[in-house]
């Protein structure tokens, strides 16, 4: 891999020799500002053979360079190796940014180059902004993946479907009607969305089109007349034609949007989310906007906010889902254990096809909502490992733990759920750090708090007991997730390290966020406990409204990792309720021999029977 | 007191109508943006009857309505009885903020009045967009209370004296050459400050303008050449004249301000922090600047995170005066205990003033930090109260609990502690509570955190017990403090709400703050715990910096008030902990009788002896 990735920077520097390119800047974005896209879109991935699902790629005349975040530092380090591109860790001391980075390196009069359509319009303006005031040139037209990837995929062609009205309790009408209130609140007159879980979320629809993701490649603009959605017409299906029908919503090519815009007739401002719609498409509804004089102006899409509040419907909805594969994890981690303590020999991928196709039998699974992360000793303190037989596939030995980390898509609901499991004998320190780990997961978890609080003020609750102890982990403690969407659905997120001046939404019944402290010892082996909480009210008093966290996740800790004797009291009575709500509802929905096991599994941690 | 404030108000209605103004709006504020002003700028207070350090007077046509915060809820009920003004109770549910009530109550054309000079320009563009936005007219030129006070006191006159180095650590040229390289990295040729902490810190001199606090009114410019120094010639003793000779400070009457902007020598940009700098002289600076064709640019005062974080001349004798501090309260403690149980009767006031004749027993003092507040039963559910004889003064007897905060001035800096006491036989309600507010403060106090952390993520290891419980406190968790300067100094703090995008400063080694919960019922009683915490390093590890709290305070929490039962083996051991260090630093400050009085008092909360 590395010298292909050596071979591809030569023919990217020759081009940008030819197009009078200094330097060039691979993101990781497509044209809607998702955190995961589709092949075709993966420049970044091609040039420097960094897998990773966030990354920054520069290549300079001479050197080259890529920017990560903690969670990836180790498996980014392995897959630049030799590559020549050297590794820039995200907020570790002494480490550049990205843009502190070009304000040293790109002489004045330089031509930055970055493809505008892979690129936010707010990303866009920022790097505009910096070459401004160092005095180099910004170039968005060049797309050199365009000559050099000859074999560059096709745009994906998956066929839309209806979300059906039983999972989600809201009519497209409905949402597009809060939608439209939202807009007019804002004096606009209409609004430009790319957001591809937004635009899903909106028109109970989905899609196929990027890997986990189940969205479809779309525009939409929504005035006080129409709703027009930009998609594939060969994703339509003749029920999901007739449905755009009824719901009056107009049908337009995806490559369509910007002659549309040429045309359109402006009544007023248009409000436009910087944050996904690209750089190229924002400059074309400037152009059209300006014409007509009008606007466009910067707008925080509302269905950002409106789809991370989960409704009754769905709620009721996520607590089955949740329940359903929370069963399916308990089989699989009592067949694992039993598998290798029975000496079967079994890789880390063939862990994880064992607990996909497990997944695959509930009824309502539409696929995995992420590659499901089966990583072994030393392997699992690589936060995002993925096992690749060929390439890294370690063989389960009956010792150390076994990190597993996944969740399907589900017309129900999107799960994510992280266990890590003893497969044999195991060291005084793993014990330590996961009963660490456990007591961090259970202190948020068992968390009262104030209406008005942001995840950021919640964090240190989880983090404080691994600070007290010289630990970190280099990640969020949580993060949102979609509704039979994006397993990455901002904003609810619990982090204490937020930008400065950033607005946090505080967090609300509904909202639905993951808590997943670890410890990761690189060489050595990762800890994770990763439980889905869902907000819910917890007292009302004559003057205040608290609020509490529920787990959705009913999938037990590991006993044999726990060391009581590092627990309080209070926590341990955490696990003790949480262990007994596991066994009442997870019992019912398991094979006799899995239940006995969960029994046992569940017992109060003073009890003697274990 | 409410008769003459309403005879008052009809005296202000008449002058509006004479002046064309339909309402008047007095801020808490003098010139210098200080949270406590002098009595010449106490006009709210002459309108309201409203003594309370925070607060804003609106007066209608017909209706007047005062804003406070949750400190003073209970105190402005009884202050405004019969005032015929209403009660706004800030953050509470349904109360409309001020700005929410003047955009609904202004009509359209008509005339807002506030008083600029006791307004920040920050505070005065804010007005200023609401008056544009709702079609209303601000005027800022009207001070009412110069026609209306026959009896308005006079500016203060105290004279400056000069902090010596040895409590200082740095000279006046070292924070000089510190501020300009703050201006020029800002590119500004000029800085204009009126915060008076911030002047009395640059300069290494102190005042005595302000009740409790040691500053003089004044306004400083700094340029690259040249400080001018304004301020009352009549304060400038001999000594100070040869110091501020010395150190090439140039001397301006207090009030020359506005005439020497208007003849300055404008070389560039001037900086200003809006948030001090009153309207009157930011539209001074303004005007002149304007026709040099310079700006004035808002500039976040580098003098207010400067003194934030204390230099080690000054925590080593921070910890010393703490300790001095600390054995003075202990020895109240222990006598107001043996007065109340001798039954020799005594007032809530009388024992305040026992407390301060200790103070002042301690060579350094110069005066209190704050009126100490001596609150028995329930006038402790008052955050604030003041016993004032022949108003309100509670005679103390054998039961219940007294609740004192107080707090000095020394050259060796400025104190803050609050103890709540057991007079005698107390409920298991107050048990409960006492101990539920002992485990908030000691949660906080034993925090671990990464450098980086702010305070808002931290106020939850001090609340969520009380939350856990259906019970806040609203207020803040703690304040910042200044050195021989302000008791309420910004920017360090611990607290959950804050303005959405606020910037809000890590903390930081050599900062200090208060760790004060509380529970505050009316009519019944009220506890609050205040110590004061250090910042300190805690550990760094290969890749992070951890820091913790160090209790500058030093005086026991109560053991009649505490129930071991309601506490964790965590929390039992931070106090034990916390009794140790009191006893073995505070002992040998105490006479005999004291110390064997402290002994039993900080025993570890499982031995038997006690």
């Amino acid at each position: 891999m590395n010298n292909v990735c050596e071979k591809r920077l030569q023919e990217l520097r020759a081009y940008m020799k030819e197009n009078g390119v200094y330097a060039f800047v691979f993101l990781t974005g497509d044209s809607h500002g998702s955190e995961y896209v589709a092949p075709y879109f993966k420049t970044r991935e091609y040039f420097s053979g960094f897998t990773g699902s966030a990354g920054t790629l520069y290549v300079g005349p001479d050197e080259a360079y890529l920017w990560t975040d903690g969670r990836y530092f180790i498996q980014a380090e392995r897959q630049l190796r030799g590559s020549g591109i050297g590794l820039m860790k995200m907020l570790e001391p002494g480490v550049p940014t990205l843009f502190g980075f070009l304000s040293d390196h790109i002489p004045e009069g330089k031509v930055l180059g970055i493809d505008g359509r892979c690129m936010t319009a707010k990303e866009g303006e920022r790097y505009e902004a910096l070459a401004l005031e160092h005095g180099f040139v910004l170039r968005t037209d060049l797309d050199p993946a365009d000559s050099i990837m000859t074999d560059r995929p096709a745009l994906p062609d998956s066929p839309l479907t209806i979300h059906e009205a039983k999972y989600v309790g809201e009519t497209p009408k409905e949402r597009i009607a809060r939608l439209r209130d939202k807009i007019a609140a804002a004096q606009g007159a209409s609004y430009l969305d790319s957001k591809l879980d937004s635009i899903m979320w909106l028109l109970s629809l989905r899609g196929n089109d990027i890997d986990y993701n189940p969205v479809a490649l779309s525009h939409i603009i929504v005035d006080e007349r129409d709703v027009h959605l930009f998609v594939d017409e060969s994703k339509v299906t003749e029920p999901v034609a007739q449905y755009l029908d009824l719901y009056g919503i107009t049908r337009h090519p995806y490559d369509a949007l910007r002659s549309f815009l040429s045309e359109y007739t402006f009544r007023g401002d248009m409000l436009c989310d910087y944050g996904c719609v690209s750089d190229y498409y924002k400059r074309a509804a400037q152009d059209a906007a300006g014409k007509a004089g009008f606007e466009v102006r910067p707008f925080d899409s509302p269905i950002v906010s409106m789809k991370s509040v989960k409704n009754r419907t769905e709620m009721e909805c996520l607590r089955e889902c949740y329940k359903r594969d929370s069963a399916k994890v308990c089989s699989f981690i009592r067949w694992i254990q039993k598998r290798v303590r029975e000496d079967s020999p079994i890789t880390e991928s063939g862990a994880a096809e064992y607990l996909d196709s497990l997944r695959a039998e509930i009824e309502d699974f539409r696929g995995l909502s992420f590659g499901t992360i089966s990583a072994y000793g030393p392997n699992a303190a690589m936060m995002h490992y993925q096992a690749e037989p060929g390439v890294s596939d370690a063989v389960l030995k009956p010792e150390g733990m076994l990190l597993v980390d996944s969740g399907g898509q589900y017309l129900s609901g999107t799960t994510d759920v992280t266990r890590t499991t003893a497969l044999g004998r195991v060291t005084d320190a793993m014990r330590r750090h996961y009963t660490l780990t456990a007591v961090s997961n259970l202190q948020l978890m068992g968390a009262v708090f104030m209406e008005g609080c942001r995840g950021s003020q919640l964090d240190i609750l989880a983090r404080m007991p691994m600070w007290k102890e010289g630990l970190d982990y280099k990640c969020g403690t949580g993060h949102g997730i979609g509704y039979f969407l994006n397993v990455h659905e901002a904003p609810p997120s619990i982090r204490w390290r937020t930008a400065p001046g950033a607005i946090e939404p505080a967090l609300e019944p509904g909202m639905i966020v993951s808590d997943e402290p670890g410890v990761y010892l690189e060489g050595e082996y990762g800890i994770r406990i990763e439980t889905i909480l869902e907000v819910v009210d917890h007292r009302r008093t004559a003057s205040d409204h608290f609020l509490a966290f529920r787990p959705l996740t009913l999938v037990p800790l590991d006993r044999k990792l726990l060391d009581p004797s590092l627990m309080t009291e209070e926590t341990k009575a955490l696990l003790d309720d949480y262990h007994a709500r596991v066994y009442d509802e997870i019992a019912p929905l398991l094979p006799d021999e899995d239940r006995e096991w969960l029994r046992r599994e569940t017992l109060p941690l003073s009890d003697p029977a274990q």
